[in-house]
């Protein structure tokens, strides 16, 4: 898989040979960052769009690309701000900025937007979420934690639990997780359980799939446990949510029937899927995974750019 | 012309023998921004105040210092989020603020406004619009764009099409145009036509000046076709404007009437002026106008800080 | 006192031999903004979260990491733009964003907020304002006029005029200054004089203080004359407030009673306590201040990044 130049717009473009290189310059990044940065992209400069906007997923581009040396010109608020206004098309924004950049980093409300402006930028862009559509590098920081973690990805059992029908962030690390050799141990309320397409296409790539309601009995497998948030809004009534309300809820008493290795991930922000109490434990990673996040994002603008 | 230290407001700063210099250096600038950048600006600090966000503008001038070297903090939107609604006034901002940079570019919808601001600032100040006013370096880009694309502005038939009569781009660069030897050709309906102060202008500086209503009849001599928007509302009737309607749209059958080198300018962002069939027509620059803004931003910015 | 890797919270972490030695850095990078800046923290990052917007704060420091080689992501506007819409715990952004990067300046209108972000955070967070409660790099940069503009600051008569009763700003610079030997004339209303235990903490570290209602009789003795803004929300009736009106304004007709070599400072934004006429008196150091500050935080930076 060769990144350079490439629009970054979807987990369906990696395979397990492009991850594995991908985690490997990660880890070369880390160190990086220990070390004070870098002149690898010096002279590039980064404009981060944002129809939508996300602090966290900004800065850590924006991170980054300036511990790489590069420089960084930033809207985070496009709606509020651009000449949308005007009525000018994605299509004719991507060919102007394009102009002006060497890489675009862009997050939209709408599926499709990204690949609308990418089809029509000379310069690479990478998708920072379109809409329920994609995330790529929130996908990839979440499978680098675990191959970082657990030292590689193949025997792991990957636990996820909650929302797993409308969630973006577990179809995404399916999407990722399946060209390893990984059990998944799937936790939701049969409302919200994974769509059968997706597990479908998990057994496909030779994956065992485990389904279950019950968090108290699946948890003990687990290595990963991936926590999303269950919003009551989802469920058919308020009866069927009070079904499940807590039941997902990661807390120390619980913590005691999980592994002694095993890592706990969020995408964040968090409700209160995980009590703050848990902060402490050194099996939760999910502070850590927002520096791993910097760190694919350096390796991923480092590949795209050179 | 010197422009060390110099306020750049107004086009009116501007002669023959001081765009050419400009233009040489602009040129200097491309070859350097495809070099990968320069450290020209290392160490200057520009900051750009936006009472009006234009995202195009900003993100040129933004891109331009960065390409130098220099850095830049950022207002994108003033209005919105300054202490301006404490009430401090243009004179004290500019006050301010020049104590924390080398140079600041500023937007702003009111007339005169940038004006007043470089009168108190102790730092340049580049105007980057003020209302119906100026906006030079818009005009500059232009005016860049066809001496580079035609290798030289002597001898050159200019086509200024739309409405003639509002629009700041055409008197702006009516105004830069007139100390080159060159002929117009002023598309317009009456009621939208060129001013006659400005033609007579255009006549007190030896230029010659053909007025017509009729692009399909007048767009065959134009070696530039400089199009710009017919807005609706600036016409006395609905009737008046269905007369106008879609008859100042270029398209690809239009086009087979125009010269197979002429080039199309338009300062985005466009409505329907121009049919975007057109942007794979090589003889369409208007993006690659955006392009010449960044280069011509860098120039101005170096002659300015140097 | 040692600031490497500290939080900046409050003026209460300051004693005179912490503040001399920022100050003499200060002096330092005065030098170095004339020389064209430094590279002393490159390869750092600096994050801005402004939870209320504040330009002149922000440039400040956002100057000041530049200066020194630094980078900066920014957001201006946290309300707006944060995933604090999605309900995120301060606790929660400061232990994400602290992953990202190497410093946080941070401003939030309620009392304590900051604090709390430091508490959650693995990198130095400096206070740039938590509402009526801390703004200790105001504080210090108008200490540090003081002692540049007078040689130092034994034996000099300080001058607080308007409303002290409300200002955060007169009760910093009291919480710095007591470590001195200095005098107060401190000029109010009744209504809106200094509040009782801060000017017994003043005589409590042997400092002398005067109180008055009569600005013109107390003018002459000031060295330093602190001007700040008289709200008339403040007052219970619109009566008590006329008694005031005007009687605390500035101009030059009242500044034939300062000292020559008296200086003005203020906080900014002015509204009408000090006339536009007295910008050019060269006892006018208010708009001299905006400069000190991004002096007084470059030197702040260095130290807590060094």
């Amino acid at each position: 898989m060769n990144f350079q130049g490439q629009h970054i717009l979807s987990t369906a473009q990696f395979d397990s040979e492009g991850m594995l290189s991908l985690f490997e310059e990660a880890k070369k990044m880390e160190k990086i960052m220990i070390d004070g940065g870098s002149d690898i992209l010096d002279g590039k400069i980064l404009a981060t769009l944002f129809f939508e906007p996300s602090t966290r997923t900004r800065f850590s581009f924006e991170s980054a690309m300036n511990r790489l040396g590069g420089r960084v010109i930033s809207n985070a608020d496009m709606m509020a701000t651009s000449s949308l206004k005007k009525k000018e098309s994605l299509e004719d924004t991507a060919k102007t900025v394009s102009q002006m950049v060497d890489v675009i980093v862009m997050r939209h409300p709408e599926s499709g937007s990204v690949d609308k402006m990418a089809q029509n930028s000379d310069v690479p862009v990478i998708n920072a979420g379109d809409g329920p559509n994609q995330h790529p590098t929130q996908a990839l920081l979440d499978v680098y934690t675990v191959w970082k973690e657990r030292g590689g990805l193949d025997g792991v059992t990957i636990g996820m639990v909650g929302d797993l029908r409308n969630g973006r962030v577990p179809h995404s690390q399916c999407d990722l997780l399946k060209h390893f050799n990984v059990k998944f141990v799937l936790v939701s309320p049969d409302e919200l359980a994974m769509p059968s397409d997706i597990v479908s296409e998990l057994k496909h790539f030779n994956c065992e799939v485990v389904e279950s309601n019950d968090l108290v009995k699946s948890l003990p497998e687990m290595d990963v446990i991936g926590m999303t948030r269950v919003q009551m809004e989802r469920f058919e009534s308020e009866e069927e949510y009070k079904k499940y309300e807590g039941v997902y809820v990661l807390d120390p008493e619980l913590m005691k029937k999980a592994k002694e290795d095993a890592i706990i991930l969020h995408p964040l922000p968090r409700v209160d899927e995980i009590a703050v109490e848990l902060d402490s434990d050194p099996r939760s990673k999910y502070f850590e995974q927002v520096g791993n996040g910097v760190a694919i994002r350096m390796a991923l603008l480092k590949k795209v750019l050179e």
